[in-house]
């Protein structure tokens, strides 16, 4: 069993979580994030990562993946652990220290828990096609980490959200052939986006199949070779592909944490909003997995909390010491030790 | 009497006034933003352009000035008028709404105040030589715009802190001669400052005059001419000058603030952490002046405070109304409406 201690353990690592490394490292506080996603960023790298945020403070936008980039750098510096591709499950604390369990049997051991698990994703949804799995991270895709990976390359994309869309227009310029399905021909997706993705069909660089979905998948020699779709009168098409992309968002789960004692529901994880802390000491939660009396659900909402848990999980591992607060202009760089 | 009218009046054109202007209008409010200084930016532009800020999240650094420029491009498309150099001094309220009588003489009436105060600056402390004034805004400066402006001039830099020791490493690269008067050979700045200030020394490009304490100002044709500085044991010297910069921080008066029923006082304003409302209805309080459970004073912090005092500020201006919560993501690019 790999065996790992800290002092504080984040459940997530979107942009919440990352940004509590931060404010937990600026405070002397060494963190570990765990995440189910194979990538830090939650949904700004699984979601939108090429969609522009525009509430980001001194910002005019920012695409989520440049943000997230942008966060890890800054915590950089405090040398956090990122345990990927796996789930924080089981609890147990003994003399005031708590232990997690990961789903791949993994331990970590600390002194504080900081809870930012956003909706508890913690994976993309699978259509229901069969033998789907074994086309998975060869032909079949549920995150785009670089539209290189595609260059030349026939693409069926399917699904009628953000992803699909911003995906195909930018895929368009790379790809061979993009062809999007979808149950409609309107796009939940940003008003330049859908506008983009008419331009793009009417130039002939993209094919837009809906009303659609999708029924089948064909091989050959172990590779995906087809999509089969079929409309809503029966009539089914073969769409030859070497890939195919499918978003449908991201499942969510908060029910390990539900048996963690903090009061998690589906309705997320009330705190008191003076130190974030949950009904159980020494467990925080920030972003937006709390609930607390005018919680707003917005990014920059999730920083602030950071930083308070950040200072109310030191006073929870040092309850006898003082801290004076210090602003980050006086202290100076961040990760190097100040000389007094 | 110049007449202003708005939905919201803003106090404190500091960092978190200035986001505040976006959080108002990406719900749809229009603002007017007052300050006693004679640009935006508080103590970020006037205390500490030039020194990087690490705490804003994801900005690895950035200096107070670049911070305040983002910012303000961020609130532009929102259109928010900025009166500067004045207070805002006299509250009356009538039929639901404001009216707030500035030291200038003009009057703002609007539906809400969000007050960000900061720490209640309201100008430069001004040293205790005889005349300064008539020099002030020609060769003796509290605030640095550009370092160009003096260029080939011989300067006089007084203060202890941050900006005098700043601004001495800065004009020593620029000036004719730069000579830092202070107390003691000590500077409350950054080590990496310290460190710069005792190498210009070295290299002859700076005179430290320490312990000096500033006697009196001479002139030659209404121009300043030179600064003459005392050492503890009286002997008097006489700096040969072009310009004198004094850096001993902003006066601070929240006077006018404690008049208007909200609760103020020399601790800052207590609000509800859930609305940021103060005690009375319709004012908000937001940033480093407010006062609450846990309260954190981190530009960060304020940000997000910002953010709820304007949904706290629609409500209150729209009360019947219900309001749908949008990402910014969805709701696309600020100040261009949203096509259905």
């Amino acid at each position: 069993v790999k065996q790992y201690s800290t002092d504080v353990l984040i459940v997530g690592a979107g942009p919440v979580g990352l940004s509590a490394v931060f404010s937990l490292g600026q405070i002397g506080l060494r963190s570990i994030v765990v995440d189910a996603l194979d990538a830090i960023g939650g949904q700004c790298t699984a979601l939108y990562p090429e969609k522009p945020i525009y509430d980001i403070p001194a910002r005019m936008q920012i695409a989520g993946a440049a943000l997230i980039e942008e966060l890890a750098q800054q915590a950089a510096p405090y040398n956090p652990v990122y345990l990927l591709s796996r789930r924080a499950i089981d609890l147990t604390e003994q003399n005031g220290s708590f232990s997690v369990a990961m789903s791949d049997g993994s331990v970590v051991t600390c002194g504080c828990i900081v809870i930012a698990a956003g909706v508890g994703a913690f994976g993309p949804n699978r259509p229901p096609l069969a033998n789907i799995e074994q086309f998975e991270g060869r032909s079949v895709h549920y995150f785009v980490r670089s539209a290189e990976q595609f260059r030349n390359k026939r693409i069926v994309i399917a699904g009628g959200g953000d992803s699909a869309a911003d995906w195909a227009v930018i895929l368009a310029e790379v790809a061979t052939s993009v062809t999007l399905v979808h149950r409609r021909r309107a796009f939940r997706a940003a008003e330049a986006t859908q506008k983009k993705l008419e331009e793009l069909e009417l130039a002939g660089k993209l094919i837009i199949a809906a009303p659609q979905s999708m029924q089948s998948l064909e091989s050959e020699n172990g590779l995906l070779s087809a999509v089969v779709v079929k409309s809503d009168d029966g009539a089914q098409t073969r769409i030859s592909c070497d890939a195919l992309l499918c978003f449908f968002g991201l499942a969510k789960d908060l029910s390990a944490l539900m048996k963690w004692g903090i009061g998690a529901s589906r309705n997320g994880i009330p705190v008191d909003y003076a130190t974030m802390q949950t009904s159980r000491r020494g467990i925080f939660a920030i972003g937006d997995v709390v609930s607390y009396a005018g919680k707003l659900k917005l990014i920059l909402t999730g920083f602030s909390e950071g930083a308070v848990a950040a200072h109310a999980a030191r006073a929870h591992l040092f309850p006898d010491r003082q801290f004076h607060f210090e602003y980050s202009t006086t202290r100076g760089r961040p990760g190097i030790e100040k000389v007094a």
